[in-house]
């Protein structure tokens, strides 16, 4: 062992004792006659110091000779600091150093190496293990692992399995795009890396496995939005012999238990609200709760005028701005723009200022009385200080642009605070969503969900209003975890796959096992998957996930590291049977 | 919830309570009057009575189409049993059933859900989500779960971070043949499956993460021998600042705590060999040594006289049998038949009986007197009624067919006891081996390991004497960990590729990124991996590790079960910019 302890474990306690420490250069202040290092490991930073009275010569001048990023191991003796640091557990003492052996050198690195870097995301990707010795990366990834191992102690304890599922599955042309892997030993097939582990965990459930968990990677080919990753993980979990009610109640408990032993936060039961109410009072079906500004509908009092993009509307709707109502002309044209720009797509935006002696300023006031602007404020919960927000248009889009909306200023007024956590359940999901293009009904959650009996009747007549047994957990306005009852008889199965539009052929050769499964006495059994790196992001009160992946890819899909991925050798390409068909 | 209890808790205490159960129906038993059912979950198996007095006639009547694997539910009262199964626990008990609901009906599944089936290997994995219905395989991948904890537990109390590492990373030739994947974001690029997040572990201690482990699947694209599976699962672990001495004990204390915790077992300090010793004595650098029959070396006392075979061999090399001093000529051909078949190659082999008078019977007494027979035994430490076999010829060659003898006798002699545990550490493993086919020098181990010091100057002169600071944990005649201290600066790590033949050109192209690394404050770092598979299955005392793996793949790599590999569509091919090139 290169040392008798680690760097974050000496205190006052140990003064006198000879301890032998190794770690990183983290500075040095050389004053001559005086050399202070600060050593660094995982667990903290210990200061060194080189005396030119104390410290034999050899050692001493050798210590004038490191760099930063030196790695070095030291013996010495615990001695009491004079300028006490308060603000680290080492802070009361130092290391007089008797013997220092350099380790290795390091080359200067391209990016410091401190809690705020100069470094860009790009130069501390391609450094990332330099970029893993800093504090926020090191401390994210120690944090994941805390996040997994709770998740694991709390699931075994209530008698759920991890199953590893394998990686080499099959292609199935639905849902998003597979990455392939071509197989030498059965030329010109390919396995496909899973995208979940869905099937195979219904098959553990047929299997009387009974309470399934596992943390996995899971596989999307799809062009990568900002903070997505090609690679990702899940905590995926199936029951069998369970209703919607018992899932919800198993990983809400989960889900309290990570809040009360991570954050040491008491959250209460989770809300529940349906998909539909979501939709009509934030807009959204992954709703940010921590604030208010709920949607108020206003076509009953703004539709009975003489303003024409009003009466024109399918909806309109509006929120009330906490303590914006003093927002200057300036302001408010900002936000106007703000609404226009293409990613938030809304045509113009109305506004109504609550003034602080009751009366109302807007807009439109050529249109809308005091009466009118009352309504709104009264509908939207604005008190005098506020202000009210209003679009207009198609229903779902109008919507979705309040919602981007809510959440800006939510953003920009400081509600979103990353310390509070506002989970809750939506329920109730529709079972299909027409694609616009296609004209076709896809799966909302995927074919293995299973219709609310009661909805059952609509399916042949209206589909798109057929509800599933299907949930999502959202905290802090993202979507943590989500998941259904499942179907689990064949004849049901069936019937869906029809429904989405594959023959009976496309459905044999994809899902022929499950439904063949289904024969031979397949339990009720329902689950749920939680994306991990958004949820231990949203622990660790980021917004972004890439600090808590290791080695993360770029937009790309490029792990720009070890370059990744590359051209590979034409025997390669020989032996698996394919050749390059570039365009 | 569709049960109040499961199939294994209800016992004498619950005798009068009303319960709800739900399972599959393990059998029935109709003797018209009375019906009893066993109902089956993952925690055991109840009984139900359904009596023509005391039973509703409707479910009476419903009871007797229950089929094996019918998924049906149940609610009834705990009543005291007449005839009671000590055998199980929930055995004085049984359901009288007042109300019975089918979930599911079953087709009559293809193989009995028995501790012993009548389904072949073929049949079961077809329909492998019945075959985990079976205890055996049931309970084997509990078993997993439970260890995958302990280690999760173990390491983590010991300041160990899981860190996951990218499964899309860059495919390298060197070593076994890479799964890869082709990628449609980057034309003409492949990602590689890691055979094992070696370069990335180094990395993390590189980052300063100091403790490194993880559950990890790898993939290696070989033809399948027997019972190895193209993907597979490491227990990865990696320390910086350590020494061989700290690794060793680190992990034989993880270990130790299996053995412990999951099979109730003490051992004491794991024995440490050399691999030049495990050779010598085994022939074989993964010796069980939960019995004897360790080799004697018979050069001196057996090239004395006139026998050509042994005067022109290498090495003639003997173990004593013990009790086999009575083995008829006819079970002794036998034997000199299996050690000549191809699979162990021997071109003969001698013996020698040791009679219980002190005397000695071997078949070369023509040559050999009894003093010569007497050295013999003395030196293989045969006993009288033990018997000798002697196999002579190049010393590699023959240490492994005695080795292949050895292990065949001991398992025909009962001495591969699975619930004894005799680990042991094999170190100083050479650093290279020479491809007899090339004559070129590979990594024993892999390029990353470093040589010791003190034998780097036989790197230019005798290569293959460098001994590597590598070591594998063997335990019951498997490896089932192995690793080494590493290389950690860029010269060393240089001339290692130099001399493993790689020009300056390749090194930098396929492991630049690691020599960069190096050169920024890489610290002193070693590890090592575990094979899960194999670990479980010798832990649960089982020769295969296919029935502890959810979902394994065949001899071909296929997974049957969902007929996977496959072919995939043109479009994809098209999207990802190759086509098929079949042979």
């Amino acid at each position: 062992m290169y040392r008798s302890h680690n760097c974050g474990e000496l205190n006052a306690s140990n003064i006198n004792t000879e301890v032998t420490l190794a770690g990183w250069v983290q500075k040095s202040r050389d004053k001559g006659f005086m050399n202070w290092v600060d050593l660094r490991d995982r667990y903290g930073i210990t200061q060194l110091i080189f005396d030119e009275s104390r410290t034999n010569k050899a050692v001493f001048e050798l210590a004038k000779t490191l760099g930063r990023e030196f790695v070095i191991q030291v013996k010495g003796t615990v001695i009491e600091r004079e300028a006490k640091n308060k603000n680290i557990p080492t802070g009361e003492i130092e290391i007089l150093v008797s013997e220092l052996t350099i380790l290795n050198a390091a080359l200067t690195p391209p990016f410091t190496i401190e809690d705020e870097t100069d470094g860009g995301e790009d130069i501390r990707m391609k450094y990332r293990y330099l970029d893993i010795r800093r504090n926020p990366v090191k401390n994210s990834l120690l944090f994941r692992h805390k996040v997994a191992m709770e998740v694991r102690k709390y699931l075994s304890d209530l008698d759920f399995c991890e199953v590893e599922t394998p990686y080499l599955i099959k292609s199935t042309p639905e849902g998003a795009r597979d990455f392939v892997v071509p197989s030498r030993m059965n030329e010109g097939q390919f396995y496909a890396l899973p995208q979940s582990p869905q099937t195979f965990k219904q098959l553990l459930m047929v299997g009387g496995m009974d309470k399934y968990f596992q943390i996995v990677k899971c596989f999307r080919d799809e062009d990568l939005r900002a903070d997505r990753q090609p690679e990702f993980t899940q905590i995926d979990c199936e029951m069998a012999f369970v209703e919607q009610e018992d899932i919800l109640n198993v990983f809400e408990g989960l889900t309290r238990h990570l809040l009360k032993e991570i954050k040491g936060i008491d959250v209460d039961k989770f809300p529940r609200i349906t998909y539909d109410y979501a939709m009509k009072t934030y807009g959204n079906d992954k709703p940010d709760i921590r604030f208010g500004m709920e949607f108020g509908e206003l076509n009953e009092f703004a539709q009975h005028k003489e303003f024409p993009v009003f009466n024109a509307a399918e909806l309109v709707v509006g929120i009330a701005v906490p303590g914006a109502g003093n927002y200057t002309r300036k302001e408010i044209d900002a936000l106007i723009d703000w609404v226009k720009r293409p990613q938030v797509g809304a045509s113009g935006m109305v506004y109504a200022k609550c003034n602080d002696d009751g009366t109302y300023k807007s807009s439109v006031d050529k249109f809308y009385d005091q009466d009118d602007l009352g309504q709104w404020a009264k509908i939207t919960g604005a008190k005098p200080g506020d202000m009210i927000f209003v679009l207009s248009g198609p229903a779902n889009k109008t919507r979705a642009q309040l919602s981007a909306l809510r959440m800006e200023l939510a953003t920009r007024l400081g509600l979103r605070n990353p310390e509070e956590f506002a989970p809750l359940w939506v329920i109730d999901f529709p079972l299909l969503e027409l694609d616009e293009e296609s004209g076709r009904y896809h799966a909302m959650h995927h074919p293995f969900t299973s219709p609310k009996p009661e909805d059952m009747q609509l399916l042949e007549t209206e589909p798109g209003k057929v509800r599933a047994n299907a949930y999502d957990m959202v905290l802090n306005g993202n979507e943590i975890g989500g998941g259904s009852i499942r179907i689990h008889d064949k004849a049901t199965q069936q019937l869906m796959f029809k429904y989405l539009g594959f023959t009976e052929e496309e459905a044999k050769a994809q899902f022929g096992f499950l439904m063949d499964a289904f024969q031979f006495g397949a339990p009720p059994h329902g689950g749920l998957a939680f994306g991990l790196d958004r949820l231990v992001a949203i622990l660790g009160g980021q917004e972004t996930i890439r600090d808590f992946i290791a080695f993360p890819k770029n937009n790309s899909g490029r792990d720009v590291m070890i370059d990744a991925p590359a051209a590979i050798d034409e025997a390669q390409l020989k032996e698996l049977a394919i050749k390059l068909d570039l365009k």
